[in-house]
């Protein structure tokens, strides 16, 4: 996902298409597709913020040896992502150069946008569910047989209610709410959606100034959600998207936070910042017809100590980190800064 | 001025047409203009930079009771400012309603951009002269016989080759920097500014570590025009031109320097971020289609000390501070942060 062609305008709001393939992959095989083994591929792009979160959550859980993943480059045309940056620009799994091709292997006119993050069946090339918000909690709850030693629970049963409550805010304010900022159709618009962004980010600064994590002292896949968002807030979201009543940096708390958690093994590791920033300043012509990208901003400061240990927590629960990142799936040392 | 059609693309470099009327007042009259009071009035936008440097120079050598001053509104249409602002939409001594009735009054075949700030005579009802860098340095040097009492040396005889120096370099790197980076036709261009930029910034952090101002102890016509494009910096070129780096707030001496000149008498009281911001951002659709104005940046900070008297200096020389802002020229309380 992250392309404005994912919506419409109503009343001048950008209104994201919320339509997914709602097939999911269960222990039970409910729905025909049962969790297994070697079955499925991931595919996704690192600058997308919604796939990030899949990313995210399958290298905390360590599902890398049952579920692969296939990368699709940073920008894609009118139509579909494709696997540009693969030898001869086919996904050497599924053996096609477009993501679209998997969708409409399933549906021939698949009529909505060819969004990422998407499971695909590897032998039917056929994709089986482009559900982003339902597809990493499966894999918390659905997959856990193949979870690793030491994996997380990103979906604690006693707080799914709450989680649910928070998650659903953020999403309509902060992680959607870019999105209705940049692409908002009027001034008053962009501006009731800058407001609407600003007060949850004041929100959440005040949670998050007493406790280490959006739930407590533990991370979870709220966590993950709002942390695709605010790592690519200063880098695209302030000046593309027009979210600039202050950068991220500028936010004390929040900034201890996100740095806090990309410092943490799953997180920054995951972090391509040359593809986010070419996504959407290439892509998004409507807005930034030039397609120059933004050299800025200096990104050193990503790695400074953040303090938030002071606040005590347990970042894995009764659980690990996870190992280092499966061979092949590193980001280029030169696309994020290292220690 | 700061209209990109104020220009033309050289191998994708924006390259500003830098051909302004060349006549000039002065006190002996020899290009048939002699300085005289009441007979000239200065036409501005408060939006634009080049402009800006006029409106303070006039404040601070107290040359409002000779010299009247227009003011355009933020916005202009594909060939002209315009005294929108004005009742009935005419300016009320002039007796026009775009600027470009004075440039035709003088050339009927005007080729040009219509620029600010320009010097038009009031009888004639002809622009003067448009040429920013020399109309400023001649308010301070032709037009002495009528400064105020207490009038700061702008340009002081014995600084002349250094600070021209310095002025020359500013304003390839960074008034017109800005621009380069903004108006870029490529990638390469832009990048290729963009480090010019914030070289150029960087060389001027480390003068003013040890400096209150740009020639030392006392404010010269070189820090009017440092200052009003960093006055713009985070309102629009941080975001709108990709000068996005840091923010100038990030860079602390040269933000402590520019809230020091912000909070001096003749700078900031001649400030209207809502003007500049509309300006940038409704004007220049090749590089914002939708028009829409960020509701950013947050300015309260521009009023927190600067600490920087701790250099010492003597901000006006021999001189004092120049007096309340004249009657009809104040900047609305609601557009600039007030103490």
């Amino acid at each position: 996902m992250t392309s404005n062609d994912q919506g419409a305008y109503v009343e001048d709001e950008f209104n994201r298409d919320m339509h997914y393939i709602p097939t999911r992959i269960t222990a039970d095989g409910r729905d025909g597709y049962p969790v297994e083994p070697d079955r499925y591929r991931l595919v996704v792009a690192r600058a997308c913020p919604w796939a990030n979160r899949a990313i995210i959550v399958r290298r905390l859980l360590g599902l890398e040896p049952v579920l692969s993943m296939g990368i699709c480059g940073p920008t894609h045309d009118a139509r579909s992502w494709t696997f540009d940056l693969d030898p001869d620009g086919v996904d050497p799994v599924l053996g096609i150069p477009r993501l679209q091709d998997a969708y409409f292997a399933r549906y021939a006119d698949y009529p909505r946008g060819i969004t990422v993050p998407a499971i695909v069946e590897v032998d039917s090339g056929q994709v089986v569910t482009n559900d982003y918000p339902q597809l990493t909690l499966d894999l918390s709850t659905e997959w856990s047989e193949h979870h690793r030693d030491g994996a997380p629970d990103l979906y604690p049963e006693a707080l799914r209610d709450e989680m649910d409550e928070v998650m659903e805010l953020v999403f309509h304010d902060v992680n959607n709410g870019v999105y209705k900022c940049g692409f908002s159709g009027s001034q008053r618009a962009y501006e009731r959606n800058y407001e609407k962004l600003f007060d949850r980010l004041d929100w959440l600064s005040e949670r998050l100034e007493v406790q280490r994590y959006l739930m407590g002292d533990t991370i979870t896949e709220a966590d993950v959600r709002l942390f695709t968002t605010l790592a690519r807030f200063d880098a695209v979201y302030h000046g593309h998207f027009k979210c600039n009543r202050s950068k991220l940096s500028e936010m004390p708390v929040l900034w201890a936070y996100t740095r806090d958690l990309f410092q943490t093994p799953g997180f920054g590791d995951t972090i391509d910042f040359d593809h986010i920033k070419r996504h959407y300043y290439e892509v998004h012509r409507d807005i930034n017809p030039t397609g120059v990208v933004p050299a800025g901003p200096d990104l050193a400061n990503w790695l400074e100590p953040h303090g938030r240990d002071d606040l005590g927590g347990r970042p894995f629960g009764d659980g690990t980190p996870p190992g280092p990142v499966a061979p092949g799936e590193e980001v280029p040392d030169d696309h994020t800064p290292r220690g």
